[in-house]
């Protein structure tokens, strides 16, 4: 018989992020096909950024010491111009932002601070050396490393991408993820099911969730609740980078996803959680192919992609050091839960506010209110109650 | 001369939601290409979710009053197959997760709360009618809408998509955006720059970020700083269905946008925000098309893109109410600011936590910062001072 150990939600995360490394090798592709992919080596800086000193104002390049004061403007500095004078005692240069600092000045002062008379400036503050100008190199020096392997690639990388001239960019392959929906009351999605039946809403969800996090989903047919209709798709699906199951986990006899993967062979690092919804909830290594065995009720295979399954698919993809994003929101409403579980019930974020709503749902099954919802609670296992006002840990859909 | 107003920022926010709305028409696309689109229709439950009373746990169906006891079990009601005999006094039904409740029951009681002897169920605690099944239509009555136009499909909503059997999805088309970058300082990004030019990140960080929410970017070249040059262009971006400008709209004197724009017959709703980094901020609206004039620094125009011109894309895509996910978390460090206007610093949010350590960067053009980052502070302009341990708000980088 198995004797697996039921985690907590911390303690789970923990254990995927020990288990799992980088499963995939490296390719190259275009800067603008980039996004959602993970870099695959460190990039340097192609020079100094800036290269030279570069106003971050339209205004006047001065010299420190001369003001407050009527300064002689001896020319202009556009950017995208090399400024060839020197700005001496007295001086000044009109300056555009991200023009490059002529020498001889070492501050900026703000047009809007700033009038003109004929051929001078008139400022009347001082000014301190330094102000409003980058010093070259102060973001990046020549070589030094500004992108690192394992980073997940948003359009603030693509900025610096292109700054540097990474017009190629070696990223990692997309890790190629099998997705086996079991269950005999499963029916294809474009069938009419009986009552008792449902459509297989689960492999397409996890397909969506899958390729939102970089992988390559490929939906594997359903899996009958027999151990001879089960083995082989299992099989076909641990050739897979990552298998994905759902359903068949629980403690329910007809459950007999974990007995197949006993007998290929599989190793269990857990298969229970204490959270909910989800809590029966299989990871695992078989034929050298992590798994992960969800739970079959909709919102539990999908909040248990996104706690634990998508941090496994992340780093297989060569993203270091994944991470969810849980900050804090205030309840408008009262909350109560039966403590012992790290509970994710869905909720609605105020609109440009961090007010957050539990979600009225009738659990794990009830999709419609996972669809009015855009985030989820995240609650502390040792509390039952929180009243309206009060902070609780947020984590937005993703 | 033109007069348009300052906006704060969620004035300006308010204005962009209140002037733009739904600018492209509806197309059809399979399930699978659902996701990041936006629905262009309601739709409703083809029937009543649950179809039938469903069980919540692997367990034992029975009835309450019954409890405590031991009753006798005359069956087994699997998920996915029709259980036709009907629970009597003293007796229970074997139940599994997902199955429909057999004719008599009203309660199921979870198999760890059950022993078996024989043909016979031993229950030692009492339950309640209701307890661990889901009413037929409790999540949604046949005929009643599920899901709205306007909502962006996410994996919630293609599970909810292949529920209710829509395996072919109305959807609006993606909004065409074109991006220009201007500025005399421009090279390509595959051109070694003199120490006084940069390459031209903007535009491939914008198209990442116009691709992300939901719209076909389009690069245009490079606009440089004359009248003659610039006319064209923005003739040609106003052709889209949004057009977006870098650089050129700051108070410096080859800032040639905005008088372009105003020969063109444009009409301004604001031309700064008082907001950080991004101050000078244009939005208006010409030939029939909106067009924003985002400032040139490469954190400003992503920072601006974000807060305000994602919102018009996302609405001209056919989304209903766009929201920023802004929410709270503590600071790790004691943080200061110039008090006057709403600051958007880069930000990195800890590991699973709520806590939150701004990242040293030296202003707008500080790209390396950026990618440091995975959120932004989001200051409360009448404040100087916040101390470590105190809540601020972010927003994480999407």
């Amino acid at each position: 018989m198995l004797v697996v150990p039921t985690l907590t939600f911390e303690q789970a995360r923990a254990c995927i992020l020990e288990q799992v490394t980088c499963g995939t090798t490296a390719e190259t592709v275009s800067i603008d096909d980039a996004p959602a992919r993970v870099l695959a080596q460190d990039l340097a800086a192609d020079r100094d950024y800036p290269p030279l000193p570069r106003s971050a104002r339209d205004g006047f390049a001065v010299r420190a010491a001369d003001l407050p004061g009527r300064l002689r403007v001896i020319g202009e500095a556009p950017a995208g111009v090399h400024f060839a004078g020197t700005v001496g005692p007295g001086e000044a240069v009109e300056i555009m932002t991200g023009a490059q600092m002529p020498a001889g000045a070492d501050a900026v002062v703000m047009v809007e601070h700033t009038s003109v008379e004929g051929e001078e400036v008139i400022i009347d503050r001082s000014a301190a050396a330094g102000d409003n100008f980058t010093e070259a190199g102060a973001e990046a020096a020549a070589g030094e490393v500004v992108l690192t392997r394992g980073s997940r690639i948003g359009a603030t990388e693509v900025a610096l991408l292109a700054t540097i001239g990474a017009t190629t960019v070696p990223v990692y392959g997309r890790p190629r993820t099998a997705i086996l929906a079991t269950g005999d009351e499963l029916v294809a999605i474009d069938a009419f099911p009986d009552p008792w039946q449902i459509r297989n809403s689960n492999a397409h969800a996890l397909a969506a969730q899958v390729a939102r996090a970089g992988g390559c989903p490929q939906i594997l047919p359903v899996a009958r609740d027999t151990v001879e209709a089960a083995t082989p798709l299992i099989e076909r699906g641990l050739e897979s980078d990552l298998l994905l199951l759902s359903g068949g986990v629980s403690a329910g006899k007809y459950d007999i996803i974990e007995r197949v993967l006993d007998r290929l062979g599989a190793e269990f690092f857990f298969d229970r959680v204490l959270i909910q919804p989800g809590q029966p909830l299989v990871f695992g290594r078989a034929r050298g192919t992590f798994f992960f065995g969800l739970p079959g009720n909709p919102a539990s295979t999908m909040v248990t992609f996104e706690l634990f399954a998508r941090a496994a698919l992340e780093v297989l993809g060569g993203q270091v050091g994944p991470t969810l994003p849980i900050t804090l929101a205030r309840l408008t409403h009262e909350f109560r839960q039966r403590p012992g579980l790290t509970r994710f019930p869905p909720a609605r974020l105020g609109a440009d506010r961090p007010e957050v709503t539990p979600v009225r749902w009738s659990g794990s099954g009830d999709v419609p209110a996972l669809c009015r919802a855009n985030a989820f609670l995240v609650t502390d296992p040792e509390r039952d109650y929180w009243p309206a006002g009060e902070l609780i840990r947020v984590l937005p859909k993703r």
